[in-house]
């Protein structure tokens, strides 16, 4: 039976590192040609990272990355190797206007010279993606590649999203296999989404289709990797694990024979394989939620940091869930010697807070130390005192102690040279429960996309082999401690309660009227909502911060500040 | 001569105020009824503000959107009222893979019903604009309506810019008369583009045009007003003021005849008023370029603070120059009694400046306080003493003092409820010369988009009618005071080299070597450079602040975090 060795370079690349990529890239082509495949596919934009954002505006960046391509073409071999870069539609990157001129592309490289282009045709322009920004659309949906005697489509991630997209019009002008390159993100289910989708695409087309999506972090994103291979009964062949670089191959069977007359551009004319298919390697399982989530967040982290020239980071320990589990993260993410806990006592934090956080960092492995703000706290009393007077003590006071720690981060920060790490969740940052310039302090914000249930969730799960995270800190009442005896559900309604309707509200974009007719209380629903509304120049100012819901607090949720809109 | 009474309402409406907005309208069209016009225009999306952002993609908004458009429309009379709003492209505001399914629009409404429906043809999706993101672009460019026997084409903002677009298929249909109207921002320069590529377009097209736009700050955007309108050879026939609302209306002569056989839609069948037309009000003169953006600052300004729900407004001031215009936009913005200014003086602040900032907020008549810093600067001194041991003094203790006076100024505005404002220049946010959670912090940044050469025309051109700003405050060589004699030349370029350089490479997206080819220091270009890039972290953190370059540090501007992207 025909089988074509198609090799997948699942490889965690970065924005704008275009002779490390390169680097990688080649070295991904050095071992394809080992293992003697036929073609090799390379992730969406590899040659510069993905996503490059506005640098694809600027004449430099393009001219550097088409310079880097064809570094890379003159390295091919036999292989063919399909890798995403950045083509110029003619002329300058963008024309007066503004408007961008050039194309998001897939070079087909074979023996030392770039043997063909296809242009991105559909490009998403919703949610995260802006790519009607950056590119200017492809023409031509249907083009085909013959590498070694077999007619191949290649297409470019929402190519494929779309039923009657590229990919179906290449099987309809013949094609023998669907190859499809990717810079797809992660977030919580898209795995599920992704696989029934390709499936589905195989099945229509009844063509093999070979998925190679990118891996690793870039700021708020996080692509997942999780290629995978299908048959064209929409069977999976293999599938790549989540959240990490693989190598792989696949001899993909072929349709029994390929169509006369078929209109390709011929790439490279060796000879298939002889013999049979190697069986595949058994597909990597997908991981169950609380893990999918839990690696999602190491792997941000992880390269926020590498790749922004960090090594260690610093976070400040309350005592509570949010600041352990971020702890727990960065530890796991990046080993015990490169974190540093601070817990920051203040006058109504408990005895029982500091121990907890001691307790964790013991487990952890972790520098911990102790700096109570109260000095500091006492001097910006006295400060204010003359000018704040007998007013009542309250928020204030509050936010006082919340930002006298974050300066302490700060300044732990600049003297060490570590991130520090905002704690804050996404329950939190939703209704404004945080204080700008305290607890919001920091470069990068774990938990930032995580509600306070998958918070208990995650910890409980982590602890499951044995406890990290302290009991008593996954027990008690949450509170931010900044009054005697302070509780979250003093300002906030309970946590499952908060959590479904900014999930509702947040995400589904529901009216307040269609949530309390999913059973949730009409005046928690208006409070949660109008505090939402209210906050949203908080989260402007918020750090950045993993995605892995289908809509963060970032770019995928773009409101104004200035907005008198009150939804009934 | 036959004429048509066009009139404009060139008014401030508030994002998602649709309550507000209609009241606004309503009023409009009263007035338009009694002074007999013909048309009446509204801006672009007048019924929801500009730029409504994701709202849009909320179905409820829509919804409120279309039921106030026929509420408004209930009211029309006479006059035919173009008023934009959002329309829907069928079924809900977007499909389930996230595409916009609505319009940006406008009505065209007559007595008590909405006689046409124009849907804009050009969305822009560049530089500040998203619009691919929330509206399907319209496919009738070349619709034509007739108002009392005239024949009028309408269009929508973007649709006007482009040489060939709707105005042009228009024109080319048989329209009598172009009407625009228009949601567009005001950046330096920009007036007089508007100027010359209208009068183009009216001259290309034979026709008179009415352009209107919209006046206000929204978030970092302020709209200039600055409506105009030309004869058929592309004389201006009329400019309206700038940054200012403005009710008028102009009798527009139509060319002698229209063209037979026209294909429009009757909006309205009554007669053109008889006799001869009012000759025009005098045009209102263009501002100088620093009055410009000096009412570019207040407006932005004004309108954030008020369509926030603020009242107040509190200021550090530093001595500095940056601190004394901000302070002294706010006054003129906001009246003196809405202004609190606080000087926090530290070890290194000089006597002079806490005399200069005294005798500025005694110039303006604004509320003075002097807080010193050193209670809780030697407060964190000692909390940070046993982690820190004995280092050397540096950036940790120069931003500690920096955050105790950010974190001063968010407990007065904690405890009053004024607005911080952050006093940071361009200049100093691009190259990440400012600390975070320290001079950054604050509800807005009023100078956010003003070089620091332009800061110092600004505070020229106001103390030019008598002495505001103290002559020491704008004379003396900047410094942040953080340490002793602290000068900002320590760590930079001088200022009009640093703002050559800004410009070139944050505006002009120069390369390096292009920047050097202009004349520029080759050392300083690439210490430039390497400092705004590595400081876009910080920028994220930012305040909003008014645009009024080409090219601001927010939304058009939009380069990743992780960017290891060095161009020589």
């Amino acid at each position: 039976m025909d089988f074509l060795r198609v090799a997948g370079a699942q490889i965690n690349l970065t924005v704008g590192d275009i002779e490390g990529n390169t680097a990688r890239i080649i070295d991904a082509m050095a071992w394809a040609d080992e293992i003697q495949a036929d073609v090799l596919l390379l992730p969406e934009l590899a040659i510069t990272g993905y996503p490059p954002e506005d640098l694809v505006l600027r004449d430099g960046f393009v001219t550097a990355n088409i310079e880097a391509l064809h570094r890379v073409a003159a390295r091919a071999g036999e292989v063919v190797t399909v890798v995403g870069f950045v083509d110029r539609a003619g002329g300058r990157a963008r024309d007066d206007a503004g408007h961008a001129r050039v194309h998001n592309a897939a070079a087909l490289m074979h023996r030392g010279r770039v043997g063909g282009v296809y242009h991105k045709v559909l490009l998403p322009n919703y949610g995260v993606f802006d790519e009607d920004r950056y590119f200017v659309a492809g023409a031509e949906p249907g083009l085909l590649w013959e590498i070694n005697g077999v007619v191949a489509g290649v297409s470019v991630c929402e190519d494929i999203w779309v039923e009657d997209g590229p990919p179906a019009a290449q099987a309809a002008a013949g094609a023998d296999i669907l190859l499809s390159i990717n810079g797809s993100p992660y977030h919580l289910g898209r795995a599920g989404e992704r696989e029934s989708m390709l499936a589905e695409r195989a099945r229509a087309a009844g063509l093999p289709l070979f998925y190679l999506n990118l891996v690793g972090g870039q700021d708020e994103l996080v692509f997942d990797g999780c290629s995978m291979v299908f048959t064209g009964s929409g069977d999976l062949l293999y599938r790549a694990g989540q959240f990490e670089e693989e190598m792989f191959w696949v001899d993909v069977p072929l349709p029994a024979e390929g169509r006369e007359g078929v209109e390709r551009v011929v790439v490279s004319s060796g000879d298939l394989l002889e013999g049979d298919p190697e069986p595949p390697p058994e597909p990597v399982a997908l991981l169950e939620e609380e893990a999918e989530v839990y690696r999602a967040l190491c792997l941000g982290l992880a390269d926020y940091v590498r790749k922004n020239g960090f090594t260690d980071v610093l976070v400040g320990l309350s005592g509570g869930i949010d600041s352990a589990l971020t702890a727990t993260v960065a530890v796991d993410a990046l080993g015990a010697d490169r974190v540093w806990g601070v817990t920051m006592p203040g006058p109504f934090s408990s005895e029982g807070s500091v121990e907890d956080s001691r307790t964790l960092a013991s487990s952890l492995g972790m520098r911990f130390d102790v700096i109570p703000i109260e000095a500091p706290y006492a001097g910006f009393l006295e400060a204010l005192g003359r000018v704040l007077g007998d007013t009542e003590t309250g928020v204030t006071e509050e936010n006082l102690q919340a930002r006298a720690r974050g300066t302490i981060l700060m300044a732990l920060s600049n003297k060490h040279g570590g991130l520090v790490l905002a704690t804050g969740n996404k329950s939190e940052l939703s209704v404004g429960y945080s204080t700008l310039y305290g607890d919001m302090v920091g470069g990068y914000g774990v938990l930032k996309d995580v509600y306070k249930e998958m918070v208990y969730r995650l910890a409980r799960w982590r602890n499951s082999g044995g406890e990290v995270i302290p009991a008593s800190t996954i027990d008690k009442p949450p509170s931010a401690e900044l009054r005697p005896g302070q509780l979250d559900t003093d300002s906030l309604p309970p946590y499952p309660i908060l959590d479904a309707i900014l999930e509702a509200y947040v995400e589904g974009d529901r009216t307040p009227k269609e949530i309390v007719a999913q059973g949730l209380d009409r005046e928690a629903v208006a409070a949660v909502v109008a505090m939402v509304d209210r906050n949203e120049y908080k989260r402007r100012q918020a750090a950045p911060g993993v995605r892995i819901t289908p809509k963060a607090l970032g770019r995928d949720r773009r409101l104004p500040i200035t907005n008198r809109f009150l939804q009934s």
